[in-house]
């Protein structure tokens, strides 16, 4: 249990090469900090456990800093604001942000920390369909997929807990969706929980018998792919867009732990003929606009008409096995880990 | 000298496997066939070797069909009406379409088969900057790239019939462009004949030196690439890219001869934390705007604002050799075959 006079933190010792493993971290008890003047301590109860973390872990340049060596390992969370010394937070106060899977965390408010209404929503939802999950989706689809009614749309990682969102959004957009995900079990969800038209176990099929189920799937070609793995499955939904497809790429978590290199997309000719696009992107060009994405999402889940599915794991102790879950696809569900 | 009363033909007889082979064609003469109605018979004067043909050597989807085994090698030519069997055009009309490696081609009027003016500008202008060459340079970058002044834009192939263009069309749109091509004549000749603000050879150079270079040339990063190459240039461009920068995806000829399958794009995941895109195009969904983009290239060629090189082979017993000029780089201007 926690004690208020100890922080226990997750530290990152070594960088990882390939899949992450107990001895990259360690940790560590350490004092409970005192905020400075302009920052507020916040107790961490709910830390979200994303692929996004496996890349701050790198020493690359990316959209922030990597996590510096015997700094703890960074993560959205949610917690309740412990002491303040900025004006626009109070102790009690709900809150979402960056911190760090650690007890305790001193952060200087930059826009994306923001005050929560745990009377709206469970305070898990802040970590999926209200949260960073949810805006991505959200705006993944609604302004870079851009999809109109009636276009097929293929959503790889479609069981993971920005897929599920994606293709749920896209269906209430009026598209023809396909999930690509691990198992018959995860299958078999996309359509009978989520409502995807189809989905495809990518496992146990060679190259050749994935690109067959794809274009059994989508007969006449993809117009939009939401992609989050990369390597073969990328590679195959290039062999089946259409003329004008638009490939909007939130992650390419096939490749996170490689230790050969990065794969990327070896069919990148598709783009040139089929006059078609790939279109990275970071939420965080959308902080502007984080509350209409949660009004959004808010009103559907009220509506019934979005289903979310968290997989809550217990304790920072279990913190790396848990994060593990992402690459291994043992998660049912948007991951975070309960701290306190 | 051509024989008005035999057609010789270019014919692929086996697919290539890398780089093509003298013996994937062979040089056969056939009587010179009839007009059928709705059609024209021309007879060819230039043709233009582009890397475009090599991939329609493949039997793989693109965005016309393969070429059929034992059929003439496909190319874009200028040449004269001999007999017409369509309203639209009479004998002796100087006409530029897509025909083939051959002496006479029966030609279907399609939109792209179009009568030129060979008093307004030399016939083997219609091959480079009034050509698909130039239209592709064209609204590759005013349509694809949309640069803004005082943005900075990389040509990779530089030196190369489309990218020369490019980067003079960038320098009157107000960019700063970098070059890349393939040793110190055509380097010089970047800076010096097109007027680029700097050149980088990329050969004798590592991956690491190349982004060194690369880093000099464009210290605060690319906010546009317009890329022919692929393989390890794309890679390197893509790491040096600025956030939301936009990469015109024209070609790949650096893998078209690959005989290990294709590479791609490695770095894909700078498209994430950089929120950029690849954005494929094919010259021929511009082709209602032909007249659009002819009009701007003679009136900046009038003015002496653009520099246009060509490279004439002559014959059809040379088409091979000259067209693998393309893949050795020893071609200097846009290449043709004059065959009358």
């Amino acid at each position: 249990m926690p004690n208020p006079d100890r922080n226990r933190r997750l530290l990152l010792r070594r960088r990882p090469t390939g899949l992450p493993v107990a001895t990259n971290f360690e940790l560590v008890v350490q004092a409970v900090p005192e905020p400075v003047e302009g920052s507020v301590l916040i107790r961490n109860h709910y830390c979200s456990l994303d692929p996004a973390i496996r890349g701050w872990l790198e020493d690359a340049p990316s959209y922030i800093a990597p996590i510096a060596i015997n700094d703890p390992v960074r993560a959205i969370a949610v917690g309740q604001v412990v002491a303040s010394r900025h004006p626009d937070f109070k102790p009690d106060d709900w809150v979402f942000g960056m911190t760090a899977l650690e007890d305790y965390t001193v952060a200087v408010p930059d826009g994306f920390l923001r005050r929560i209404d745990p009377s709206r929503a469970p305070l898990t939802n802040y970590l999926s369909a209200l949260g960073a999950v949810g805006v991505t989706a959200y705006f993944g689809v609604t302004e870079i997929c851009r999809p109109q009614p009636g276009e097929t749309l293929l959503v790889t990682g479609a069981a993971g807990a920005v897929g599920s969102l994606v293709g749920q959004i896209a269906k209430i957009k009026g598209c023809r969706v396909v999930g690509i995900a691990g198992g018959p079990a995860k299958c078999a969800r996309l359509v009978e929980r989520y409502g995807f038209d189809t989905a495809i176990d990518y496992k146990n099929q060679s190259t050749t018998e994935l690109s067959a189920a794809l274009g059994r799937a989508a007969p006449e070609g993809l117009d939009i792919v939401f992609e989050s793995v990369g390597g073969v499955v990328l590679d195959t939904a290039l062999m089946h867009l259409k003329r004008h497809a638009r490939v909007a790429l939130c992650g390419l978590i096939s490749e996170y732990n490689s230790t050969t290199g990065p794969v990327g997309a070896r069919n990148l000719w598709q783009l040139i003929v089929k006059s078609a696009r790939i279109e990275g992107f970071f939420t965080g060009d959308f902080l502007p606009r984080f509350a209409e994405a949660q009004a959004a999402m808010s009103a559907w889940l009220a509506e019934g008409r979005l289903k979310v599915d968290e997989h809550v794991d217990q304790g920072l102790e279990n913190a790396v096995p848990a994060f593990l879950r992402l690459f291994a696809g043992t998660n049912t569900g948007k991951l975070m880990l309960k701290i306190a």
